[in-house]
């Protein structure tokens, strides 16, 4: 497969296409990101990297850092994790808060804000600095040392952030968050602030799709078993209420982020990172999900 | 990998193990259902056969003809089906009749009840004769010509069809039922009255799994990429409110009937019937679903 | 207190005023109506009798014979009635199905159509004929053996009532209801379909505020203590999602139909019909609201 | 009417009947309270007083005081209150978070506490201080000088608070509530704490029944009208989950509190207050329940 070529004519099929979706808009620092910003890196297992647009440009991956942290609490307490959260869709997000009341504060899965504030909870009671030991995995996991958070992104996120608290007194009044409120909150903007180019995103993510390499960084270990259980809960819940169109469409595990970025990956193939700022009403890039579906449709490769 | 061994020890340590979840009592047909039958059936692409236990004895496959009918409606009518229905796994099921009021009457994904009736009309509206039709369909793609429906099954399925026939009035008081609500109901309970074997079940799952092969069986031609993508659909909403789990634990599109049936497809590579009577609470067959795990466990492969 | 001055002037005001809202549409018999009809009747206890405009037109009066049923079947069965149904307002109207289904098929209170179901239910349960019977009690009641029904109507509400067939199926499958389901809801529809004019409805209603006189009609006794207690759920739950709206701004127990007509009551004081088609989003005549708003207003008596 | 006979004959029935429910346990200092204590006191308009058991020990009158709050919020924004909360009840409570979704942040009602938050921020927003002057108002409505509020209790409230921490929130996120959520909460929670007798509670309320006088404490006036709809609103909204009971069993606008505590009045005749600190799982007094039901059915009068 030439994987250039049909990246290459991707790139220039969706940045010519209709222009569609808005940037995320909830905090300025969001909302002050050129919209028409576009890049694409794709890097396989055997080591080859395509990259194209604005690629090595760092953007807020937001909501995809959900992965490390779970991936790290994985590590951390293996199949325990899953008396915390569950691993089921969450169906449309209008009923989550609900859902969670229903449930009795015990969110859906790792991936919607309740059960990353799980997570986050669980890192913060399981790791001595979380937030340096965090950095350090991404670090690793990228093979990138100058990987940095955005100290004003995580700062807005916290001043607008009334209905991530309100998830988590919720969760709290159910006895499933164990440390202080505030605390969490901290780390979990700070998680959301985390900034990487395309090429850095699918570095991180190239460990998730070569599944003959062992896994383990700054000694958090994970076993092809449980990296094939986070790739099926990408597929399942990493795109929030459109988790279902990007399986049916893309037929990847994936994860977005409201910054506009995209992570997915084909096991044993390769890893590959979409950013285009402009998100649709569920919250994924436009140009990211186009640009996907194209991928899969071309090279005629998906995982069904 | 030796298909055949793996099967046998699966067989020996499911049966040996603990039991537990009860036969469906919704209606005395199933209810009369030996619950210690159980049986097993993998093909390969390549050809091969491997069966174990009760593999060869009819049972009513209930929810899993629901893929069939997506199948045909999605030949007749392609990409337009999806203003009738969604492809969203559709959350705990306790709120899903709320979700199709809220969603004016479209159904989350067409394996849901609320999407199988949309289906089910679909059918009525562009076959002549839908149950014969249907029939020929499943017949053609197992390739086997026996395969027929159980009268009585449909028949007390109708009788106790309360929350069906509230889920099609719903949706028709929004004008996404087109035919006559007692039409479709008989057809519906036609389709989940269908009986096979885990043989003949995993030979018609084949086709869903062998891409290479042109899928055309009765006139009702899918494209490569249509299935893949009723295969997506499988792995997000095939087991109700346990897709997630099963997506998690075993890693394969499948679907899953209340009649203890399950199919899993690994794309290229295999089809895999299973049949044990006794269900958990989600409606899903318990050593179906303990099978497939260490299956996919086992043989180390699945599509993640 | 100068009643007769007091509704002229109020009936002037209101029609005078701007029109909002609009004629119920679901079914065409009741789109026919002339939307600027508008009349007003007031009967006190001691024997007066006021009445304005179109006061001695007739109308369907739709849910408003939920009141009637209500009592039949209050007089039937007693406080078992209340194992089948609650007495609680509904809340939005948008989760009444989900309502139905948290609790297990038992609606929350009699006048919203799941809970109209159940006593129809009830009726066709312990009446002979039903549909002569209740005719008869509402003959007796207003005193107007003319009374009768809209046999177009009930036979359109019937044509366009899958909403209420999917409630009663949804209720059915929790075994609250017993009777046949077409059979119930074709002397549901019957029961909406009952034609009075505003001053046949303020008699009728007369003896729910004229407590001092006993209530036997047809040979369906209710002890005082019974009669206050209708009063009180009239108070909670007889104007849909707006039920707060009216005890709030009127002060009076009271019951709506989409045909434009409220009724309400002072205990001791007076019954008062009012008629105008026009219908706000809630399914409340909005002249209706506004004229018994002015009455307590201008009378200065609520119960409040 | 013969008061003093009747209280004494209830008093003796209720405590010498079965006991049932249990005190409040969410937070120590209300589990602490004894919960066989029980008083009642009744007042009426022409000054008579009966007065029955514990009616003169202090108790915490919890949700009580949301009546007092929006009496002062009312007083000072006149009707525009109602833009930031309804007067509809809320159904069942397992969805009321998910209607404060639904309805982007306005609570149902202001007696929820939602709604109650909404009204402390108001209060926030229009008072110099807060907690001075609203206790200056209950001093004065009550004619007591020696009201106060117990720092323990509040303490505690705001220790355990985690669910009404995520209630605020979600209204914040929606823009309903403009002062900073610490000081909301912290004045809420003060609410929440004041105490009071049987004979104290009577007193204060005594002027929602007395019609005939004017109602001004403190300068916060309120017109005859505005009494009435509080009124109103307490039938419909003043006993949670159980109002529509209430209304249906004892037919007066009331209000509970969780510490055991129930005030109701008949307009114009008079105001009643019960204390017994088991609580039914709604969250409303067993004996107090118990005590009004009897009392109006001894005393034949109820508003309907």
């Amino acid at each position: 497969m030439n994987f250039s070529e049909i990246i290459n004519e991707i790139y220039s099929e969706v940045k010519c296409g209709e222009t569609d979706g808005h940037v995320a808009s909830y905090i300025p620092e969001l909302l002050n990101v050129n919209p028409d910003k576009f890049g694409i890196a794709l890097l396989t297992v055997d080591g080859n990297e395509f990259c194209c647009g604005d690629a090595e440009e760092k953007f807020s991956i937001q909501s995809i850092s959900k992965v490390f942290a779970l991936s790290i609490a994985f590590s951390l307490l293996g199949e325990k994790i899953w008396e915390r959260m569950g691993v089921e869709p969450s169906g449309t997000s209008f009923n989550s808060i609900m859902q969670l009341e229903y449930e009795k504060g015990k969110p859906r899965n790792p991936f919607i804000n309740a059960g990353a504030l799980v997570v986050a909870d669980i890192l913060v009671s399981n790791l001595k600095n979380p937030k340096e030991e965090f950095l350090e995995f991404v670090k690793e996991i990228s093979g990138n040392i100058s990987i940095s958070f955005n100290h004003k992104i995580a700062q807005s996120e916290k001043e607008f952030g009334f209905r991530n608290a309100a998830l988590i007194n919720m969760m709290k009044s159910y006895g499933n968050i164990k440390n202080d409120i505030e605390l969490i909150l901290d780390f979990y903007f700070f998680l959301c602030s985390i900034e990487m180019t395309c090429k850095e995103l699918a570095q991180s993510f190239l460990p998730y799709a070569n599944l003959s390499k062992p896994f383990n960084y700054k000694n958090f270990p994970l076993t092809k078993s449980q990296i094939k259980r986070i790739n099926a809960l990408m597929i399942s819940c990493g795109f929030y209420d459109e988790s279902g169109e990007f399986a049916f469409k893309v037929g990847l595990p994936g994860k977005s982020g409201v910054g506009g970025g995209i992570v997915a990956i084909h096991p044993n193939i390769y890893s590959v990172a979409v950013w285009s700022p402009r998100i649709n009403s569920k919250g994924n890039s436009v140009f990211g999900m186009k640009t996907l579906e194209m991928l899969t449709t071309k090279t005629e490769i998906s995982i069904f």
